[in-house]
């Protein structure tokens, strides 16, 4: 980052005020009338209320539409483990983005522990006060074992954004890029670079929506993961294939997809050339990509590249995802966000993607025009029909798959 | 409570959205650009920072303005054991206090357990996320425990308002008062009736202010807790006294104080008349009091009587305290509110009820005029120089109590 950017970025989160976000009231709290309604003696009833019926508390306080965005700070961005503290300010930020772009009030929490158990006894226990949980930056493997009890353990959703966010959106533009290329997602041979919480939750989700598992090659720091290599834990072990593929070159010989969740400037053009014809690139990593795009599209012009960068074409950004996926499954009081949530993002994503771009889109990010195609597989942050696409898609879905709490209003309209 | 204020009450906490307060952006989050500083790429540079000196996290994110009120809903109000979510209302209406008199973003948590150790464990692993805790509506003795285990773990100010918040109000109504009937604390004979975490609190720091021990008699369902008494739990011990009184009216014969913190109208007409000459009574249940004010003041005219209600002179509200007691902590970064702080505290509310009255105290509740005396001991909740006096109040007892992170600026003044 140049000296600018990162005396800006400090002056950002200094001014007006230290951090991003304030609490404030949405009530007249002026008079002593006001008071004795807010507080003594008037509260009462709100609270006899929902001792008498726990759904209530949706009436008369905020936990509808309330999110906890929690970490440990054990795998903060690129940054790696900083300790709680530290991972303050991307908390923070992520609380800003659901405000921002789907009206949802969150908070962060940072948990001091690197125990998986203890981190999971404390989010239980404080769990009732939201109407869901993102879990964020926490290292893997630990992650799958905090998000899956802390789903069994809780009525409501709980979502590790660095699994499935980024899961739901590289699926949605994987999916229009082979679309774009010719190819269908149940053949296409997938070398993934990377073994953590993305990549295995990326991975997981384009087998429940028709990869082949045996097309999947994922590789760790030691190489390709493949059956009977010793030392691979569970999670990576639902990924090991059947092959005498041993290295990234290995690989990705004849690979129609490659997803990168791993580091800077890992993928050779030797490697791209290797690559079937017509190949799709996901060059993730944050925030220098696995490949550099201009490289990429130098040594091949067949191919398809997407990075998780802004100042690119086909950026993979979470903030697609995981604030309307909130929206809907909190509008509908889901339990959770199960498959067919997931799936229901990932569609209504594509399908948005194929509609013409806005004047509004087009102005913010400085183009003429933008349509359907290589350099546009995906829609972009900016665009404002993301939050009445991708919610009640989403909510729809809670419904259809019988985890949701109540019925959609027919003239459903989420606004920020 | 009529069926209107119930309904009233309702209506206050469903609109305009479920709920009291909201999270905003204290930012602006619009362009691309802005989010590139909020959240990624920008986000790493506060990150980076607080990871080298944790004191960073006072500079670039939400924690030094930041209060949790954090409660398990074991003793709600009057209304006892709700749960942690039926108490949500409660707590979030304190996050509203917080912030309309004090301009502390606050957030509530409710905390799913009654075991004193799992709430200490959750709270102590959370705790980093805040500049300082508000406990809250937990039921004694184990408030006890959790607060005095919760002090020695954390680094931050953790304060249970029912204890601490209550005593220093009623200390400083009650110094006022005992001045205008021409009396001294040091020999005041002080009849308390309540023996949970308000009254013990109470006489915690009427001790440390110049009462004396043996002058106190508190009493709870069983009667005067005397030196011998069996099934006497080590905080109502601290208030053994050695006696032969035996009941409330045993105890309050020839008592210059009544302090009530129990039931609606425990104090009879002829308990009143065995009060020394110019007695003060205290008469805090809620929402009904031990003895109601006009009852009392027919019964003798020399008294001083204060309650919890706002209808009615010398309201004891712990909203004068606890927003302003962690304004001035906050500002100095104190790493807890010690007894210096407390002292402090109800020192500055005694100065201020002497000082005169502004227009818009008056204007607000609706009287021509308002003095220093029987009907006028503790300041009004309107009054804003509360702020003004309390916190630098507090924030210097930290300093010079050798509690405080920083220097108080020159020009400190608070406001909301």
């Amino acid at each position: 980052m140049s000296n600018d950017l990162t005396q800006d970025a400090l002056a950002y989160h200094a001014e007006p005020v230290p951090g991003k976000i304030s609490v404030e009231l949405t009530t007249s709290a002026e008079t002593p009338q006001d008071l004795a309604l807010a507080y003594s003696p008037g509260v009462a009833e709100p609270c006899r209320a929902i001792a008498a019926e726990k759904d209530a508390a949706y009436l008369y306080t905020g936990k509808g539409n309330l999110v906890a965005v929690i970490s440990n700070g054990t795998a903060v961005l690129g940054l790696g483990n900083l300790g709680p503290l530290a991972s303050k300010p991307v908390m923070e930020g992520k609380a800003l983005l659901f405000k921002r772009f789907a009206g949802i009030n969150s908070i962060d929490i940072e948990v001091a522990t690197e125990d998986a158990q203890e981190f999971i006894e404390t989010v239980q226990r404080i769990a009732g006060t939201f109407g869901g949980i993102n879990l964020e930056d926490i290292k893997a493997p630990e992650c799958f074992e905090i998000e899956s009890a802390l789903v069994e353990l809780c009525d409501i959703p709980i979502f590790h954004d660095d699994q499935h966010g980024t899961a739901i959106v590289t699926a949605a533009g994987l999916l229009n890029a082979l679309e774009i290329q010719g190819k269908r997602l149940q053949e296409a041979v997938i070398t993934c670079l990377g073994a953590g919480a993305a990549a295995i939750a990326c991975m997981r989700l384009l087998v429940s929506m028709g990869a082949r598992r045996e097309n999947i090659y994922m590789l760790d720091r030691r190489g390709v993961i493949y059956n009977g290599r010793e030392g691979v834990n569970a999670y990576k072990q639902e990924f090991a294939n059947h092959t005498d593929k041993r290295s990234l070159s290995d690989a990705i010989a004849g690979a129609d997809v490659f997803i990168g969740l791993s580091g800077a400037n890992l993928l050779s053009t030797d490697m791209l050339n290797s690559m079937a014809e017509k190949p799709v690139v996901f060059a993730c990593s944050n925030p220098d990509p696995e490949i550099k795009p201009e490289l990429a599209l130098a040594t091949r012009d067949d191919l398809i590249i997407a990075t998780g960068r802004s100042d690119y074409p086909n950026q993979v950004n979470n903030v697609l995802g995981f604030p309307f996926i909130f929206r809907g499954a909190l509008d509908v009081r889901a339990s959770c966000i199960n498959e067919a949530m997931k799936v229901a993002a990932v569609r209504a994503l594509c399908d948005l993607a194929k509609e013409p771009v806005t004047a509004e889109v087009l102005d913010v990010c400085g183009l003429s025009s933008l349509e359907f195609g290589p350099d546009y597989i995906i829609p972009k942050p900016m665009d404002s029909r993301l939050l009445t696409r991708l919610a009640p898609a989403v909510a729809r879905a809670a419904i259809a798959s019988g985890v949701a709490g109540i019925a959609l209003p027919e003239d459903y309209a989420p606004v920020v």
